[in-house]
C-alpha cells in the first residue's frame, strides 16, 4: 500500500505448474485450493471461451488515471498476466487496444482489471482476454502515481506479485505462489475424480448412491412424502 | 415453507400444452397470461440461444448449501425444469458439470436458479441451459435441508411443483398448472395476431394507424409542434 | 420537460460527418470531444458486434407504458436512431419485435433505452441493434402521454433531438449536433494517430518511450527498487 | 397469481401470540422457524426503532399503478399489516400520507412494500412505520387492477394473506398462519435461552466453552500458532 | 456539454415562489409538474429532516476531481443550491467541511451531487444539508477543468442553471425556472387539496367512496370472492 | 489465505498514536496518508455518531458460517476492533447482541463487517458500533473453518492483524501498523491546517484566492462568460 513504487524483481511459479493450472480451470482450482482465491463474481470476461493462468504483474492505480498501466507494461514477461486493482472503486475503461498491443507483443496472457475497459470488440478479434469489472469508453487522465508489484486487493483478495492467475468463463482465481505446486497437484487429482464420477453419472447412477448421501440426510430429519398435505 | 421435506408426487401438464408455451416463448406467454409470472429480469441464460419449457421441479435451498440438489435429481423425469431458489439471498455456485450431468442422463431440460451456477463453457458445449442470478466458481457445502417439490419464492415469483416454466433470451415465465391449458391457447392466439400485425407493420403501415390510437392520444392532448419553441 | 408535445421539425447531421462518427467509434469520438457525452456503462448491446452512428430521434415515456414509442415511430426517418428515456427509473420492456419491425420499416438504425427490451432473438437475427439498459419479458401499458423530441436525461447524459449517437460495444456517446463536424474531424484525426501508434507499440517500443513519460514520472518521484522489502 | 380479484375473508392469528412474536422480534423469530422467511435485506425501515407484527392483507400491484392499495384498505382492521408486492420490479413512491391516514383510521400497524414510498417525514411524526425498497417522490396512476389477499412473493419470499409479518430494525420475517402458535412458542424459548447466555457472556465467560465448541473446532483441524510464519 | 467554461449571469426565480416550492415539499411539487424532474431515488439526505428549496448553480466536474467545486463557489448567491454533475459516475468525496464552510458564509442553501460527499457528522452540526449518491472519504484531485453553470444531467434529470431544485426526505426534485410561477401554484393549490382530503380520510371516509372509484374497479372487471378458492 | 489457523500473538499499534488517528477521523487519516486505504463506501454504520480506532483482529469466515467469530472472541484484547471479511461475498447476518456482549466484556471497540449483522437496536444501546455491508436477520450455521488473524481483503482493502481501523460516520480507513507513526504524525499536523484553513473561509475569502488557483485555472484555459450563448 506504497505510493510511487516499482518492484522490479518478482518471484514466478514453474511454468509446468501454471499449465496444469490452467487446464484445471478456475472451478477446479479453487476446491482444490479449500474454496479460497476467488475474485468477486462481477469481475467477467469481456468474451467467452477464454482459459488463461499465468503469472501476476500488480498495479495499484488512482481512481479515473491509468498512468502506472504504462509503467506496467515494461515489467512484463511472456506468460504473465496483468492484475489492476483502483484505489477507490471506478469503473472508468482505464485499459484499451493501445495496451493491448504493447502487452500482446511482450506475450502477456491477458488482463484481470478492478475497473472498466474498452475497445473489446477489437480485444476480441486481437485474441487478448480480459476480465473486467465493467465495459466503459470512459477514458482516464495521466497525473498521478500508482505502485507496481505491490500486493493489491483485486474484487475482493489479496493478489501478491507473482502469484498464479487462473481465469476462466467461470471466473478468476488467485493461488499464492508458495502453493502452486501444492494446489496444481491437488487441481490434477480432482480432475481425475471429477471424471471418474462424470462417467458414472452420465450411465444415470443418483449421486445420491453414488456419494453415500442417504444415511446423513436420513439421520437430519429428511422425509420423503406423497404430497404436500402430508408434509 | 418447510424444511427437510421431498414431495414425490407432483402433478404435470400436458406435454403438447407444453410444447405450444415454449413455441410461444417467454414474452407471449407473459402477455397471454394478462402480464402475470415474469421471474426478476436478473435471472439471465449463461449462453444466448437456449429455448426452453418444461415441469418445474423445486428446490428451496439454504444459501451456500446444494446438498438437496442432490436429492432433486431423484425426483426429475423427463421433460422437467429444475427451479432453484435459496432461503437467503445467495450468489454461489451450486451448480456445475457433475450435477447436469446426472439431470442430462435424466432428460431433464434446463435449470433455472436464483443464485450462481459455474462450468458455463462445459453446460454451453453439453447444450444444458441454465438460467442464473450469478456465474460463480465458488463452491457450496453439504451439511443443511432444505426441501423439494414445496413452493418456492423464485427470482420474485411464486413457483409450484409442477407449474409449467417458460425460459428464452427474454427471460423466465411460470405458468400455474391449473391455467396450463388456458394459457396456451392464448399464446398461440397471440402469435397468431402478431404474425398478421408484423407484416402489416413490416409493409411500413404505421402503428399510430394500424391500432387506431390517433384519436385517444389527441384526447388525452397530444399536440403536435414544429418546433420545441412552440411547445 | 413537457408532457404530451410531438416536435415535428428537427436538424440532422450531414450524413458524411456521420459516417465518419460511426467509422471512429464510441471510444475515439468521446475522446475526440474532450471526454464528454458517454452514457452510463450499463447500456449494453444486446448483441454484440453492432456499430452504428445516426441522428438521435428522443423519447420521454412514462414508467411502464411504451405509448409514445409508437407516436415516435412517424417522426423516424432513414439513418436516424431512436434515443428513449423513461421519467422515472424502469426496466420494463418497452420494445420489441413489432415496433423494431416498424422502425426497420423507414430505416431506423437502432435504439437506444434507458430501461428494458425484448424479443432479443428475434432482433439480433433482424439485424436490428438495440443498446438498453436491461432485458425484460415485462410488457408495458399505453395510458399516460411522454413527449417526442424533447431534450432528455438518458443514462446520465442529456440527449437533443438531432444530436448524433454513435454506438458500438464500448457503449454509446452522444455528439451535439452543434459539433459535429468539428468532433468528427478531431475523431478522424485520432484514429489516423492511433494507427500509427499502434503500429509503434506493435514492434515492442514501450510506451514510456514512445509517449516520454519517464521524467514526468520520476519528477512525480517514482521510485524503481528490487524488492518489496526496499519500498 | 390472478387478477382483479379480492378475497374478503382470511384467516388471523390469536392475538397474544401476535403479540409474543412482535415481543420477540424479527431475528428470534427468524432462529425460530428454522431460519425461512425472512425477506431481502433491501427491505428496510424508513426509521429506526419501530417494531410491529401483524396478520397480512397482500395486494399484488401492477407496475407503477397505486390503484389496488386503495382497494386493499376497506379489508383491513386493526392489527393488520399491509404487503404489497409489484408484479414487475419498481421503486415508485406508491404510498403516502394519505394512503397511511386512512390505515391509521382503521388501525392498520404498518406497511411492507417492495416497492417505494414517501412522505417519510410525515409518516415518522405519524408514526406509521413503513420498510420498503426505495424512498421516491415519483407518484402511480391508477388504471390497472391487481388483487388483494391471494398469495404474493414479496422481497423474496411467498406471503399468504393473514400470514404473520415480524418487522423491525433488522428486517422483515413472515409467519405462515399454521405455524404462528408453534413458532411463538418455540420464539419465547429463544428468547429465556438468550436472555441466560447473555448474562454469561456478559461476564466474561468464553463463547468457545460456553457452547463447548473447542473439541469440535480442533476435530475439524483448528492450529494455533504464535505468528503468521509458522501458518 | 462544453468543458472549461464558467457562466457568471444566470436568471434566478421569485424567492417568494421558491419560498412557496419549498413549503409544498418534493412530493407535492413533482405532482404539481406532472410527475416530471425527479432525480433518481439514490440520491439521499446525509441526515433526515432537511427541506430546502433555491436557484441551481450547475457544476460539470470530472471523475475524482473537484477542482470546478472551488470555482463555483464564487458564481453563488444567497439562496442558491450546489448542483454537481460528474461527467462519468464516481462515488468519490468531492465535497466536505471545508467547502460546505466557503458555501455557508456565501448564504448556500445546500448541495445535490451525483457523487460522494464527506464530513457528513460535521455537516449535520452545521446545518448544511446534502443530498448525494454516497458518502466516501475517497478525497479527489484538482487537475481537469469542468464547467460551471451549463446544463447538466443529474441523476438522471436535466438542470438548468437557475432551475428551482426542490429537497426534502422524499427526494430532489428540478423545477424549471420558466415554469417556476405555474409549479408553485399547482403546488400550493395540491397542498389545500391534500389538506382538505386528509382531514375526510383521518375520519374514517374510504378513499374508494371519497374519490368515487367504486364503478371504474368494477367495470374494470374487479371481483370480490370470499375466499381464495372462489377466485 | 489460509483456512483452519489462529495466530496468537500480533503487534499493536501505540495507544497514543492510535487516539490521534481516533480524533482526526476517516477522512483527514485517509488523506494523510495519501489517499489510500479506504474501506469501499458501501461499509455503513449500523448507527451515525460512533467514532473509533483500534487494533484490528482480523477473521475470514466462510460464506454463511460464523464459528469463527467465536473462535476470535478469545484473541481480542481492550482496544481492539474485529475485522471480518468471507471467503466470498454474502450479506447474512454473522454478528449480534451475544457476540457483541463478550466482545464488549473484553473492551473491543467496534466491528467492521464485510457482510451483514443484526440486532441493530440493542447494538445502538449497548454503544457498540458496527460498520457493514448490510443489516440481516438471516443467521449463519458453524459447520467450517476459517482463520483469524490471517491478512484479509475487506471490503476492497487488504487487512494485517495489528493494522490500525479508523472509522467514523464517513467510513473506514486502514492504516498498516508500520506506519502508524508516521500518518498519526501528518493526520494532527493536517488538522491544525484545516483548523486555520476552516477559519479563512468562514470569513468569506474565497478558496479561489486563499489556495491561489485563479492562475493555473486560466492557464489550463478556464472561460469566464457571461451567458451560455457565449460559451
Amino acid at each position: 500500500m506504497k505510493r510511487g513504487v516499482v518492484v522490479t524483481h518478482i518471484g514466478r511459479a514453474d511454468p509446468r505448474e501454471v499449465a496444469a493450472l490452467q487446464q484445471a480451470g478456475a472451478a477446479t482450482v479453487h476446491e482444490a485450493q479449500s474454496r479460497l482465491g476467488l475474485l468477486a463474481s462481477y469481475m467477467r470476461p469481456i468474451y467467452s471461451g477464454a482459459a488463461i493462468a499465468g503469472s501476476a504483474i500488480t498495479v495499484l492505480v488512482p481512481p479515473s488515471d491509468n498512468w502506472m498501466l504504462h509503467v506496467a507494461v515494461e515489467q512484463c514477461r511472456a506468460g504473465d498476466v496483468l492484475v489492476v486493482a483502483p484505489t477507490s472503486p471506478c469503473e472508468d475503461g482505464y485499459f484499451g487496444e493501445l495496451l493491448a498491443t504493447s502487452l500482446a507483443a511482450r506475450g502477456v496472457r491477458g488482463l484481470i482489471i478492478d475497473a472498466g475497459c474498452r475497445d473489446v470488440r477489437v480485444l476480441k478479434e486481437m485474441n487478448f482476454p480480459v476480465w473486467s469489472k465493467a465495459v466503459s469508453a470512459q477514458g482516464t487522465v495521466k497525473e498521478t502515481l500508482g505502485s507496481v508489484n505491490v500486493p493489491v486487493a483485486c474484487a475482493q483478495q489479496i493478489v501478491h506479485p507473482g502469484d498464479v492467475i487462473v481465469a476462466d468463463d467461470d471466473g478468476v482465481v488467485v493461488v499464492p505462489l508458495a502453493t502452486v505446486s501444492r494446489v496444481a497437484e491437488a487441481a490434477q487429482a480432482r480432475l481425475a475424480k471429477e471424471e471418474k464420477t462424470h462417467s458414472v453419472l452420465a450411465s444415470g447412477t443418483l449421486g445420491l448412491d453414488y456419494y453415500g448421501m442417504r444415511d446423513k440426510l436420513s439421520e437430519k430429519g429428511l422425509r420423503y412424502v406423497g404430497s404436500i398435505e402430508e408434509a
